[in-house]
């Protein structure tokens, strides 16, 4: 089967401000300085998706910085966001009317530690899919994450149901238990099978592609669709939904804590700097490309600098960018966010 | 008495790093967003002292700095940094070629908040000067601070005898027994009394301003001056000397907590920056010119952001600042310095 990928670039976000902006969102940023979290999501595809059969889908406010991103990819431009089954469809249509027997979705925006593990399941995912099941990909859990779907798998792979988000006790119970993965986004399929099921989980989607096929403009057909998520609308619900452990070291970088997942321990903490230098100073995530970070007698700190704003915070407190930018939103100062 | 000044702008030091560096010492870097420390002593002495009579005296490495700095000032450059005596005789010299038959010594790196009240306390001094004493102003002590010189006071105005750094019970007794002052370095004499003094007390440099007088090269000159301060070798000996009460907002900006003692507060502390939004966050000190500050829940902070380096220090450990210089001549970053 000729495997196309669907990379979904149309993700918002602030919980990396002030690297990530309004018109920067996260995937775009250089979080490791080893390239955008985009451009290392499409070059871990090297070897088992062609160029051509690459699609990122973004929203047309952001073409402009996820162009630069993609190397040899198509941009897909949606013409409103509208969750992501709408945008999952529209790239699986791109993907087969270019030759796609089979498709991986991938979210742009996570990390992955060893991408040689990530080849291997996303291998073992187009294996299974040929017998016509949607495949999701399941990470083995480190911690009783609530902010995560869970996915209970069952001894032969097949996925038994889907957690969405637990509360902290389920999630406990959940990691426990043993027989629960994370949900990471990342899906295979076969197009057929694809197609198939969103003529029954999902008919407006199904629609809004048989009016591509016969030749609608995109903005006509995407006026068909379900605006919602490919989990909601289809995995959760389908029947014929298998699982593949994912073990590489993935995470899916949501916020400012989590370089300590991304980036090897240096001097001082972890981060990207041109130079570090610390005294009595450890535990601290850092972003200062291009600088040296000096740092005395400080610990747990967020610090980041970029050309027009530097933010020092506690580590512990990271969910409180949020609070932050509504301050600057009132105090009109919307111009740094 | 037609008054000239000399300010000394020759200094070093490393304590408000990463702003002031090696090549930028504390003099010509703007701490206050208002200007260099250097400019604003030299705006201080506008209705006082002409723009002809106002002598910066600085080193050869450090004359391309200061320069832009001095508006209608002259600079004169030392051939090499002997401590204060030579560098202040050198200035009277000058001044006095120049027509000045009083003159003002001023360091180039202090603040003084009520510009008007220091003119009032150099009036004054010039008044006493006029009986051919040698003058200091004298700064009402606010803490028993064990790192400046300290002036025990006559009930005259005479001076007692100079303190030079008292350890720390000593400092409190001086502190509350109230006869004491700080020495700001800060001293005004009639060009002839000091040149007196000189002679007596520092009978090399004596010689070094004959040798001026009968148009020896600087450097010749320089070579007969005694390596010393105008307190050591002078003030604390002569036995005409009064001292004058400076009660104006002096601070001598010794380190980065000392914009405390500068700025007046603002959201999140006190510093620089072109806009500040701070959340739960106080007490810090900062200096992020040009930019936005952000802070989420950080208490005593330093924060220092400039073109090629950032620092974050605990405001405790600002003294740790030499060893984080050494460490970095040590890493060979001395580029950063």
């Amino acid at each position: 089967m000729l495997p196309g990928a669907v990379v979904l670039a149309g993700g918002r976000g602030t919980r990396f401000w002030p690297l990530s902006r309004r018109a920067r969102p996260k995937q775009v940023i250089d979080l490791t300085g080893q390239g955008t979290l985009l451009a290392c999501t499409l070059a871990r595809l090297d070897g088992l998706v062609a160029p051509e059969q690459r699609l990122v889908v973004t929203g047309p406010d952001m073409e402009a910085v996820v162009r630069p991103e993609c190397g040899g990819a198509s941009v897909l431009v949606e013409p409103t966001a509208r969750n992501t089954l709408p945008a999952i469809a529209y790239g699986v249509w791109e993907a087969a009317r270019r030759g796609a027997e089979a498709v991986i979705v991938l979210p742009s925006d996570h990390h992955v530690a060893d991408p040689a593990c990530l080849d291997a399941a996303l291998r073992n995912a187009l294996g299974e899919a040929e017998s016509g099941a949607l495949v999701t990909l399941g990470v083995r859990p480190t911690r009783a994450e609530t902010g995560f779907g869970w996915i209970e798998a069952g001894a032969g792979g097949e996925v038994v149901r889907f957690v969405e988000k637990p509360p902290r006790a389920v999630a406990e119970a959940l990691l426990a238990g043993g027989r629960h993965l994370w949900n990471a986004g990342i899906f295979v399929f076969r197009v057929d099978a694809f197609r198939a099921a969103l003529v029954r989980r999902a008919p407006g989607t199904a629609a809004a592609l048989a009016a591509l096929d016969a030749g609608a403009p995109l903005a006509e057909a995407w006026a068909l669709t379900e605006a919602t998520s490919l989990d909601y609308a289809v995995m959760e619900r389908h029947d014929h939904v298998r699982v593949v452990p994912l073990d590489c070291g993935w995470s899916d970088v949501g916020s400012w804590p989590a370089l300590d997942e991304v980036l090897s321990p240096r001097e001082g903490g972890v981060g990207v700097a041109a130079d570090v230098v610390a005294i009595d100073s450890s535990h601290n995530l850092f972003h200062a490309e291009g600088k040296l970070l000096a740092l005395v007698g400080v610990r747990d700190l967020i610090v980041v600098s970029t050309p027009d704003a530097v933010l020092v915070a506690h580590r512990d407190e990271s969910q409180r960018l949020r609070e932050l930018l509504q301050a600057l939103d009132e105090a009109g100062l919307v111009r740094y966010t």
